[in-house]
This record gives structure tokens, C-alpha cells and sequence, in this order.
């Protein structure tokens, strides 16, 4: 399945899981992660069949517990806009009281804010190492 | 259950799925309805028991595909925020390419605008015909 040129240009892939790939958003300003279900011309949540939104779900409840965790988040920002880029994908972001957006929704607030090669691939590394524990 | 006192006051109530309160968001910018699960102390998707995170996903996917429907939306939005809220509560928010905040999100975008109350009742009762025919 091909992922749109706006999604692979902004984010890393982390890994996959049953039906999702799991990319890193490469944004230094929150911890911040897409689920892009492997399903062609799909943009809505409720076009998937009922036996992928629950895997969705289950995959979406792992990652936003994990995130949760891992960057000890005050709230986790889960959310499917697509506005833009009309491909099914699901932000979560882990965010803080201290965030430089907070407490309002991410989008349109802060330049993007790219990590250095070195800590983009130490984010991914970390967060699949915890998926996968 | 009791529903936080903001979101009691921003929405009225359509009506009851098995898990989750219905309700209307009093801003005729856009169409916009709550879910909200009738579950105490629970902020995250990821908290709820994985029986109750089937039916909230299956009633998000219902009430997305009417209100896409409903009211011929270009993109479904639909998010779990909750920074300023902390009571789990889901947005689903009809778009259209004409509306005032597209292609932002809505929040923070535009003063609320609220329906005459004659308005606020045909449209609540228009989703909750939709939602149970």
C-alpha cells in the first residue's frame, strides 16, 4: 500500500502491527505518532470493516498507553482530521502542561521543530522497543 | 454518571448509545456532536475495558457515517482531546470545504456561535431521527 508523498515526507516508519504502520512524526515539539491503516482508499474511520476498526482500536489503545507511559504524559491527543491529506491516519501525541502549545490542539500552533538525525532515529528506536516488550 | 459541568453547558443531549451520552454542541458553525461514555474517572480511550472500547468505536463509526451522511460532510473530524476537560469525551465534527475554519481544525478558530433554540432542537432531532431509523 502506498502511503501519500505528505505522510512519508513528515514522518519515519516505526514498525507495523496488524493492520497499521506506525510512523514518527518527525516534530521535536511533542511526542507524536500516526496508526495509517494498510487499506487502500480508505478515509474515514467508519469505511473500514468492522473486524479492522477493532483492530484499530486495540492498536490505537496499545500506542496511546505506551506513549502515555513512556514520555509520562499529562494527556494523550488522539484524533483523525485529515483536512489535508485525505489517507485514513490517526494522530496521537503525548502531551504536556509544559508543552510550548498547551493546552491547546497541536495543528497550525508552532513551526515544525525537525530532530537531529541522531535523536529522530533514538525516539523511534525507543518507542519500538517499548511496543515491543 | 455525571457529565463535567463545561460540557453540560456547551451541548445539549440527543440521546443514549449502550455506552455513551449523545450530545449536540450548541455552535452552528458547524454540525458537532459528542460521545461521551457513561463511565466514571476514565480521561483516556486506552482506559476503558477493551468490551467498552468495541462499543465506543462502533458507535463512533455509527454516528460518523450518519452525520457524513446527514449532512453531506466533505471529511469526517473526529478527536479526543480533552486538554482543558479532562472527562473522556469524542468530537465528531461534519466538515465541508465552505465551512468558516476549513482547512483548520476548529478548535480555537472561530468565536462559538450559537443556534436560535428553535434551530438547536430541529437539529438535534434530525440526528437522533437519523441515529435510530
Amino acid at each position: 500500500m502506498k502511503i501519500h508523498s505528505t505522510l512519508e515526507k513528515d514522518s519515519i516508519l516505526i514498525g507495523r502491527f496488524g493492520l497499521c504502520q506506525i510512523r514518527l512524526i518527525n516534530d521535536s515539539n511533542y511526542p507524536w505518532v500516526l496508526l495509517i491503516p494498510e487499506r487502500e482508499n480508505i478515509t474515514e474511520i467508519h469505511q473500514l470493516s468492522i473486524e479492522d476498526r477493532r483492530l484499530l482500536t486495540e492498536e490505537s489503545a496499545l500506542l496511546s498507553a505506551t506513549l502515555a507511559h513512556l514520555f509520562n504524559a499529562d494527556k494523550m491527543n488522539i484524533a483523525a482530521i485529515g483536512n489535508h491529506v485525505p489517507q485514513l491516519h490517526i494522530h496521537h501525541i503525548a502531551r504536556h502542561k509544559t508543552d510550548p502549545a498547551w493546552p491547546a490542539p497541536v495543528w497550525g500552533k508552532l513551526p515544525t521543530k525537525p530532530y537531529t538525525a541522531a535523536d529522530l532515529e533514538e525516539t523511534a528506536d525507543k518507542i519500538a522497543d517499548a511496543l515491543w516488550c
